[in-house]
């Protein structure tokens, strides 16, 4: 449910994709300083006004990986319960299960401090492009370019900080063809406020997941503090207390993760071949082993759920994104539009001099990166290592490596930018589970041995032992459960940590080197290579057809938007929105049944409520994972419903928009009130919500 | 031999040694700029002159760790056979073993390039105790004030060498006291010209090793070529052609490496209890197995040798310095001396306040080193790891990790002034033997497990494995052996190193963290500490005597000097010098038999010597390791003989000046020319030393 995604298309629409302005699609997730204005008044005859996209800016938050919104002038804030879902799991204890119980505050005293968690509302945007491609000399290789462009990035991000305390963050866009510098305000005294029931959010849990109809509560409601007291802002979302209708126009603001609609074919065949396979192996292999940890007992479902809710919610996205490269036709499709752009390119002689050699040279990375994929992701992205004490071993080993260092020259998320978000991972008391976290480094370890086995660090990590020995050795003897003595190690730096004990932070030690050799190899073999021609294609683009084709998503905030919308499957016609009445029915049928199982609330308060209310909605919104908790609103800018998933239809829009079939799933504003105030009786919540105090 | 001593004292003189002038002993291992002028003029009348000074500095060569000197105006250099030892190793091959058969270059053209050897002339000294002391701040802990003084001494070297060319080395004296910086003009092209056999140059073997009556031709000749011709020079010391007689004013100008006359008693109990005795059962160790390995057989004879003689030597003198350790009397004068010191210190308030608190400082320093003396020993000096394949991947490694950062932020060794040496070292050709290799690998490995078995690094390392198996895998897998990989190593970085799949560079890669946090510990808590109040001790000896007393040996240039001079032992007189008649009836009496057997050419030649030849001879001259080659001349500064050894009782002079019994030992002037004229039939080599051509 992280990675919903929705687009629309017929297939001989394709071609006209990538090169001409799709007019009369609803695709794309546009950048707010260059929202589709002129698609939106000739389709919708809806105007954006600067006041519009600014208001809806300040009022969207970045939940990091995901979105939200604020929804009152207070500083309350809505999102998923599933992207709220770390939050209210650190919250709970063996006793107070809040996954289970749910979680009201009914005064603001009650709400509960969420640790280590951080939101960023986008200040403003500027665009950087010159200054970042500026840095590049003729006759650099593409490692030597992104080196360069590496250190105008830095410095910008850093003179953001300095001058006006907000958060830098370049973000790169078009592969390269383009840069904005993105300037956040950060927030970090975040508390929770109202979680429905785990069965409630995610009613016909991962079977229903990336599916429609579906009749999901997955809200969740926070309120960001300043100085101690609730933040206050005018930017917030009015509540539309009436109903929606079929075609009525939304528009939806969200940090879409990535999509890869802009790849070549052979960066599709790349993750066709080596990159899905993969993960998708790797994920049913934790599924597997937490499934059988969760039935040792209730505590261990609890303890397990934290990891095995994200997990299955990625193996479906990535089946489903796997499911569209695999399709022949769609591939077919995808050649078949490049050879069509490279053609155009080859008939002027100068953008074949410039462009031209931009596909071969991107096959080649490709190919290269295939060689090391797996020890990149074993070492670098630290699969060999799945516990979060590695995780936090290698920020403490690497904060204190990077720090030291002129701010251009650090790893990338060490430089000054990032550092409060390290130092605050670092520093979570979010509980770690030992025993979870043993069998979760016991099967990556064994994983570890199983694919790179004659890797010299494996030798000695493992030397012959059985890796749930070694597992357990570096779990027990590791101290860093206790955050003093991360702090202590944080503070203490390089040479704290060279002196340091702990065997998790040698692991750290350890596997740095290789896995840095790695990176470098991955940063100018593939990367650099990547975002070098990914530049020439989209500059080729720009010079054929301009900036009308989006960029993809790169988990910066856009602006999709669509309409209500229902669809045929199967030739039966799927309603754009479900009903209380459709949610008790379907519980009804499966016995109230696991995953179809409602809370005691539902069950309890049902006579209270208003059957015909409507719980979820579709609509044509392009979205993908990221877009979990965007706000959707209509032409006034009045809040409709929360995007929480898309249906499986709408994977494979990944990499080709569609939308006939392909939709974004939303809580209905509507079905939240009708909860929070007959099941739940949050009455002054829904009055905050209202405005009607 | 590299660790020749001596000096001579009566025991009621020792608390002078400390508190006054030594008037009348010929102690003292002077700086050149600052020679005991007035000592010479009153006890020998013989007047120090600038002139004299800057030819003998000009004529003295360092040979890193030893000393030699040019002997003819075409570059022609003397030194110690046992000196050249390491060159006419590596010069040697199976099937051609210069140590076995000696070497002689009848023409220049015959003379033998030798790998990676570097000479080193002082050319000018600074004092720049001011700008190095005026660097540190009142407050600083020792470490943070050791850290500022290092950057000014990063500084200063690096300074040197940009605006001279020249090699700029700052040398701490007094503990702290003084730093004077040191500038030293390099060579590279070393081509050896003689050298005698090993049976000739080591006559008597490890048994005669710092004994006296001798008869070694412990003698080696170079030659130091500049852009492919002999260097040329007027600084170079002519030859004595007559003999010497007792009690002859002798000057002796070299590098010795290290003293401990000015060490605290807190400091000679660390040495004592924790130092030496581990120094001297690892050379025990590996005495034993290298002796084991010899009598596989010839060639392994030959390999081992290598470090056989090394080891022999240094077990032999680190046992004669500890027998002084052990010396109840002597211990007990050193606190008797420390206490007079301490109560002078205490009788002024002022130097109370200032110098009072630094002998237990230092006494804590020594309790803290003894607690991770045998970590710092095994993982930073890199005796866990004793092989040249280990020195070369922690140099390449260590390098790559040093060169980018500033200068004064580098670990010392990797100080631009000290790089064109590390690179050197790292690109020398000199031959490794494989299986030799392997054994003193796996050995130090064995030790390593046997000591720190309990420390996570020699797990990973051994896993439960036998030494000689992990050692086996280390060699055979590493490629560091062929220079072209060494050098692209170099070349690429440490990008490179990373990416390295090289055992031995990944090996060195896992005992990084650990050996540097070791290093920062022992720098911080121990090396700042020492230098810090050694400095005060060394202030406090200054306010109350000036610098009458010499510093401590610490590797620089020295002068010293004494007399020839016979002594007695268990009540027999001991002559000052020795004869070739002397050197065949010690063959005679043995049987011509190991190890006192004699080359054929001595044998050969036996009729044509003349037996009265002086061969060897002793002086009062102080001397310590790092001493052997060291040029000892007369008042005109002619040539008499080159130092290469001291008397087994010269070896507690280390910590306190002795000289009724113990002695420098010298090859003798007329005992070389006449080995090589009657023996060798080096006609033209003679010509040359005498300036006859």
């Amino acid at each position: 449910m992280k990675k919903p995604a929705t687009r629309r298309l017929a297939p001989a629409v394709l071609l006209a994709v990538l090169l001409v302005l799709p007019a009369f699609a609803d695709e794309g997730m546009w950048l707010f300083n260059k929202p589709p204005k002129d698609l939106l008044l000739k389709k919708y005859g809806f105007a954006v006004t600067p006041e519009f996209m600014d208001h809806l800016r300040l009022s969207s938050i970045s939940f990091g990986g995901a979105s939200g919104s604020f929804i009152s002038p207070d500083g309350l804030v809505l999102t998923n319960h599933h992207v709220g879902q770390g939050a209210v799991q650190n919250l709970s204890t063996k006793d107070r299960d809040l996954m289970k119980t749910g979680f009201y505050a009914r005064t603001r005293a009650e709400e509960l401090k969420v640790p280590g968690m951080e939101l960023r509302v986008l200040q403003a945007i500027e665009d950087v492009t010159g200054k970042v491609l500026g840095a590049e000399q003729p006759g650099m290789t593409p490692a030597e370019a992104a080196d360069a462009r590496g250190k105008v990035i830095a410095a910008l991000e850093k003179e953001t900080a300095e001058k006006s305390g907000l958060r830098g963050v370049v973000v790169t866009l078009y592969a390269g063809g383009m840069y904005h510098l993105y300037k956040y305000k950060l927030y970090n005294d975040i508390r929770l406020v109202f979680a429905p029931e785990y069965l409630a959010a995610f009613f016909g849990g991962d079977q229903d997941n990336f599916t429609y109809p579906r009749f999901d509560l997955d809200i969740c409601l926070f309120r960001i503090y300043e100085n101690g007291q609730p933040f206050k802002s005018d930017n917030y979302i009015k509540w539309l207390t009436k109903g929606i209708r079929e075609g009525d126009l939304l528009l939806c603001s969200g940090h879409p993760g990535s999509t890869g609609r802009l790849l070549t074919t052979a960066q599709l065949e790349f993750l066709r071949d080596t990159g899905y396979p993969f993960t998708i192996a790797n994920y049913k292999r934790r599924q597997a082993y937490m499934h059988e940890y969760s039935r040792k007992g209730g505590e261990q479902a609890r303890v397990a759920l934290r990891n095995l809710f994200g997990i299955e919610n990625s193996l479906k996205a990535t089946i489903g994104y796997q499911s569209g490269l695999l399709d022949a036709s769609l591939m077919a499709k995808k050649l078949k539009d490049e050879q069509a752009l490279r053609a155009a390119v080859a008939k002027d002689a100068d953008l074949e001099k410039q462009f031209g050699g931009a596909w071969d040279e991107l096959a080649a990375a490709e190919k290269a990166y295939a060689s090391f994929y797996k020890p990149m992701v074993f070492f670098e992205r630290a699969n060999g290592f799945y516990t979060t004490y590695f995780t936090i071993a290698r920020n403490l080993v690497r904060l204190a490596m990077e720090k030291p260092k002129p701010n251009a020259d650090r790893l990338r998320e060490y430089r000054e930018a990032g550092l409060p978000s390290v130092e605050r991972g670092i520093l979570s008391p979010a509980p770690i589970y030992d025993e979870f976290e043993t069998l979760k480094l016991s099967d990556s370890l064994a994983q570890l041995q199983e694919e790179l086995g004659d890797w010299q660090e494996t030798k000695w990590i493992l030397g012959g032992r059985p890796p749930q020995d070694v597992a357990r050795e570096l779990i027990v003897g590791t101290k860093l459960k206790d955050v003093s003595v991360r702090k202590k190690l944080m503070d203490g730096g390089l040479e704290a940590i060279y002196q340091c004990q702990d065997p998790m932070i040698k692991l750290a030690l350890l596997v740095d080197p290789v896995s840095r050799g790695l990176r470098a190899r991955y940063e100018k073999e593939v990367d650099a290579v990547e975002t070098r021609n990914g530049a020439r294609i989209a500059q080729a683009m720009f010079k054929l057809e301009g900036t009308s084709i989006p960029p993809d998503a790169t988990g910066s905030l856009r602006l999709s938007f669509g309409v209500v919308k229902s669809y045929v499957e199967s030739g039966k016609k799927i309603p754009y929105e479900t009903t209380f009445a459709g949610l008790y029915e379907r519980s009804r049928k499966a016995g109230n049944k696991d995953p179809y199982e409602l809370p005691e609330s539902f069950l309890k308060k049902k006579a209270a409520v208003s059957l015909a209310t409507p719980i979820d909605f579709v609509s044509t919104c392009d979205s993908i994972g990221g877009n979990s908790g965007s706000p959707v609103v209509n032409r006034k800018g009045e809040f409709v419903g929360v995007l929480f998933d898309g249906n499986i239809q709408s994977l494979p829009t990944r990499f080709v928009y569609e939308d006939t079939i392909s939709r974004s799933v939303m809580v209905h504003g509507q079905g939240i009130i009708e909860a929070l105030l007959k099941i739940y009786g949050a009455n002054p919540l829904v009055d905050e919500i209202l405005g009607k105090r």
